[in-house]
């Protein structure tokens, strides 16, 4: 297996560039981490910090200068078009062109999920692309709940697509193979639900693809009754929020080291990958901290040892 | 103010009747509590437990025979049909006829809210009543949000009715004056949102009967940001499930105690009002234990004394 090349927007986040050089450094100083990464940001912010982290030196690591920024608040579409030189667009460029194989940004949300769809776009077949959430399980294991924000309205079709991609995500990132697929939804009994859910559960039922294995309630959420449960982006979002804030209250009361409640910490999970796109791509949590981005550069490089994407290219083609 | 008549089911939930007799005389234990309770379910099983609680000469007290049950898994209409002489069905016969002022019952929800329906109807203006839960709030306060499962698709004037109905209870029932209504979405600003909040946002902003404060996210369902939160009951449904499961989980790691944990149990809150019919009833939880029934009881009584159900009425003739 050669050597993959994986980068890295150094600008994006609110701890940015120091803790993406801070993450950067974890990642490296394990000796059995042998990826190349590339440092997209601007050259002079990022070589000071580098030589600290004593990474300048580091065969791994080059710098790919990116003179702009896109801020937070920015109009994405907008953004983009304004900013060829930032090192988001630098990113998709260099993961278009075929130079980098992943790429990772704690920046600007809205324009990362444009970047992909308009550079590297979807995997032909799939009707939108979707980003999932990794949910704590109370016996220590891990499921994934998707969608949690890209697509607020959804089609039952699209939830039977999550429901391919989330498996195979499992599958090949996560380790859990033939994922049981759950609906999300507010009773068990087929026939349950809004109208989007009464007509998506036929569709699981028969999806020889799949795993199906029912409906799944909120009280559920993290029990062992499934390793992919899918929904709607709305539902999914408010969910993703709700259970972020679980760890802020038990953070508050002290408990944050609890072992099931320590595991809602965002930095453990790295970053949120976007499934049905032609490329590894991770979008990163605002406050990412050092910890994140490791995780991050750990979870881009699992998705493109496993050849993640074309798995979901196969899956389509059939 | 002359004293109420309050009719309790006592043969629904899963530990009745012995948890809705012991929850009654927790209820009249207080001898400031001076409403009556009519009593409705099998004669023959509630005496001797009406007896071990001193109940039977409890001038307050007395026993409606009702010698049919609706089971937990028994089809509402169909049951409503076939058992004229249930509990529930004699119990909404005494509240359409005047003879109780409120019902109260743990017993087949779907059978409660048919009855609902069907007997003493929606209020005039009303296109569907809806069910909230109370949210306990990490400052100590109480919010409540709604739909929680009654409407699993909503349409936009559904959410502005549920925002009026919410501000009433709040007003009347919890004692929140001008109470801030925030609606449940994937992001702050107006226009975030799948198609239902962004058509509901302007709605709640132009309706002058409410204190419509914007848009809340998962994560600040907690906070004190709104008092009131409207969302369609099936996100509203998968949200409370997660919470109810939230205190499981602090339960099970022995922080059933915590101050704020500890709100979550149900029993703490009694039952579910129905809102937007033309009296009060009160839905329990199945496993309603003796506290939840007093405290079913007590909420009854607020609803009745504060003629909640006129008031709704009222802002519904504007």
């Amino acid at each position: 297996m050669p050597n993959v090349n994986i980068g890295i927007d150094m600008m994006g986040g609110d701890y940015a560039p120091c803790e993406a050089v801070k993450g950067l450094a974890l990642y490296l100083n394990n000796n059995s981490n042998q990826s190349s990464v590339l440092c997209i940001g601007n050259e002079a912010e990022l070589k000071p910090l580098l030589e600290s982290c004593d990474l300048v030196t580091d065969e791994r690591v080059s710098i790919v200068h990116a003179e702009e920024v896109i801020g937070y608040n920015e109009h994405p579409t907008k953004a983009l078009k304004e900013k060829p030189k930032s090192s988001i667009a630098i990113g998709f460029k260099l993961l278009a062109s075929g130079q980098i194989d992943a790429f990772i940004s704690a920046g600007n949300t809205g324009a990362m999920l444009v970047s992909a769809m308009y550079s590297i776009k979807a995997v032909e077949g799939v009707l939108r692309p979707t980003i999932p959430t990794l949910v704590p399980k109370l016996n220590g294991g891990t499921g994934l709940l998707l969608d949690v924000g890209l697509n607020a309205d959804c089609k039952p079709e699209q939830l039977n697509q999550f429901a391919l991609m989330g498996s195979e995500y499992a599958k090949h990132v996560l380790n859990i193979p033939n994922a049981r697929v759950g609906l999300l939804n507010v009773g068990e009994e087929e026939g349950k639900g809004n109208i989007l859910c009464q007509a998506t559960y036929p569709l699981l039922k028969e999806n020889t693809q799949i795993n199906f294995c029912g409906n799944i309630e909120g009280r559920d959420l993290f029990k062992d009754n499934a390793d992919v449960i899918v929904c709607d982006g709305f539902t999914g979002n408010v969910v993703l929020k709700m259970a972020e804030s679980i760890y802020d209250i038990a953070a508050h009361r002290q408990m944050e080291n609890d072992e099931f409640f320590h595991r809602f910490h965002y930095e453990n999970y790295g970053g949120t990958p976007v499934l049905g796109i032609t490329k590894p791509v991770v979008i990163g949590h605002g406050i990412s901290n050092d910890k994140a981005f490791k995780n991050m550069i750990i979870q881009a490089e699992i998705m493109i040892k496993s050849n993640f994407c074309d798995k979901i290219k196969a899956v389509f083609s059939l």
